[in-house]
């Protein structure tokens, strides 16, 4: 009997050695699923039918209070910055578990969107409740169907990514990304405050992001070369500018989970402020450095840690060679607009973590200490 | 010469080894100081001649933004946490260096507050530059009289906190966090949104502020000795729940900034979707754990790391018991407002942090890497 449950697992697995793998691997897939029958872009529109009802509120509200905990909070983020930019509304993100403690400032004209990969996050629920009191419209975005969240909520948005059996959550964060990228088009398509051609023309990219993943994917073995290299780190920084803020929060959260080095997530100007008094020659340092607005800020970022000896690690697209020359260790990842970089550049920084916490013998489907759902407060 | 000039330093740190110890020591005057002549207890009313003239203003706003970096944006998180509560508009707390590089939505109804030290820092200067040209109304919130953003902005409080030459912010911090404090109540009252009984109450608790930091500096053996327990910790986490969560980002800076420990503060309910993996026998965890409306949550996550075996430090209320059977150090500060908090909580963490970079022999008023004023972007 052992063998053959042996043998289940390693079905259900379906050849990797962890379901955190497989999960990774799923990416192309279950982004793909998640954009599916949702945009078309020889029309250029995106169409959510789980809050089309709500398509004549979303013209006329003034905010929109996202959230979350751990990995979903930094869904929240890059929802923040693709739904500010696009749909020009003011977004706050906000820890469930904060949030449901103050007395935040909430009317009917305010929209909460809530975000829970299994749809049962105690503290998420406890910030639904209480805002539902106050009479704002809530959304959901989940990942299990029919769980807690998506019956306390107004309307909500699935992910479809599958079931997640990994505790680090990884095709679920990408999914709740794709999500918050389709919501923000879809209020930018309400409120006129994005052109059809622009709307076309990022919906066309936004179809080639499966197959761009997929490239990214690529770097696995190159990735497993890194990680042998900085596996015995006992500290890590993370560092990005806009979008690419909450990836570095996400990658740091990652390691931290499944390999338990200290890895602590920073925008990148920040550094300065404090975090770079940590770098020295023992200090890997994860820089979001593609080729986006950010580009140049970054470099001069990834300089002073180069300056003090920190070992670099960056993220770059394709082709790049600037970067490169300046850093210990580069990653490539397709080119794309960066409204869609989060999908494409957290790839590589799950990939990371995976396989330090492999070489570091941890227990990379169950961490210690760590539920899958957090249905305490 | 040598001699002179060693003796001149002693003279200018006041008989203290270092000036960041001298300022920690300084704060119940450097508080006083930033009060003087603006707190009136028995009429409940605050006088902020900086901004009276846009008084009216201040009724009819729907948002605020601070901008700020490194210490200065915890400040503006212990200010977003107040003026929420009591003035009643909602606060976003941006990072400057973020928010000029985004397209950020901002409108001529906006309050834009600056929050600088040195009023020289130059990811602020350029956020304020940006908002102004949206037509946005820009406060600045100073130490350096005269500087640069003062210059750049329509009004503003000083903070008098005197010049702080130790590089990580100690009593520039409080001073901010203490106008802070004062521009929430008189927002409050310029808008009606608190009672003249309330205000009156505030204010007289507020009174006594400088002498209850005094009292908590008393904490300062009990501190060094807790500090040479843990001074050869590689890692820490800072735990707290509302406005205690930016003292423990402040807290977990200053171990950063002058000891080199990898220090990370978060909210203490988050603790559960990653950090926690982290915490062994090897990890100090700091809590802000005093007896206000979070005290019950935060003793079920104190009870989470002690149950993985982590050392635990409370900061706790003079005469708590709960809390101090439960773990490992406690240290005491006086009783005072929910609203004061931050104030009286950061002096032991400055004092924690100062401690430990004496023993580990760092160099705390000019720490490596770092400098006092971040003129470069």
């Amino acid at each position: 009997i052992q063998e053959l449950n042996m043998k289940l697992e390693m079905l259900e697995k379906g050849g990797f050695d962890h379901f955190m793998l497989k999960e990774i691997f799923e990416q192309p897939r279950s982004i793909l699923d998640c954009m599916r029958g949702r945009i078309y872009p020889e029309l250029g529109q995106v169409q959510l039918g789980g809050i089309k009802a709500f398509a004549d509120k979303l013209k006329n509200i003034d905010r929109i209070i996202i959230v979350a905990c751990g990995t979903s909070w930094h869904a929240g983020l890059v929802g923040e910055y693709l739904i500010e930019e696009y749909a020009r509304i003011p977004v706050e993100v906000e820890y469930a578990s904060e949030f449901r403690y103050r007395n935040p400032i909430i009317t009917e004209k305010d929209v909460v969107i809530a975000i829970s990969q299994s749809g049962e996050t105690a503290d998420t629920m406890a910030a639904i409740e209480m805002a539902k009191e106050k009479g704002a419209t809530i959304f959901g975005i989940c990942n299990v169907a029919g769980a807690s969240i998506p019956r306390l909520t107004h309307a909500g948005v699935y992910t479809h990514a599958g079931p997640e059996i990994g505790v680090a959550s990884t095709k679920a964060f990408t999914a709740q990304v794709t999500v918050l990228t389709l919501m923000a088009f879809y209020m930018a398509q309400q409120r006129g405050t994005i052109s059809d051609v622009k709307m076309r023309e990022l919906l066309t990219e936004l179809e080639t992001v499966p197959d761009k993943v997929q490239s990214a994917l690529a770097s696995n073995e190159l990735v497993k070369y890194i990680a042998g290299e900085i596996k015995d780190a006992s500290n890590c920084l993370f560092l990005g500018r806009g979008s690419g803020f909450p990836v570095a929060l996400e990658g740091a959260l990652k390691l931290k989970e499944i390999s338990y080095i200290h890895a602590e997530g920073y925008p990148a100007a920040e550094m300065k402020h404090g975090p770079i008094a940590l770098i020295d020659e023992q200090m890997p340092v994860v820089f979001i450095a593609t080729n986006n607005s950010s580009y140049e800020k970054v470099i001069s970022n990834i300089q002073e840690v180069k300056a003090r000896k920190g070992i670099v690690i960056a993220i770059v697209t394709e082709g790049d060679k600037k970067v490169k020359n300046m850093v210990d260790y580069s990653i490539e990842i397709p080119d794309t607009d960066e409204a869609f970089l989060p999908l494409l550049a957290t790839i590589p920084l799950q990939l990371l973590s995976y396989h330090i916490a492999v070489m570091r013998g941890c227990n990379v489907d169950q961490p210690r200490n760590l539920a899958k759902s957090v249905t305490v407060e």
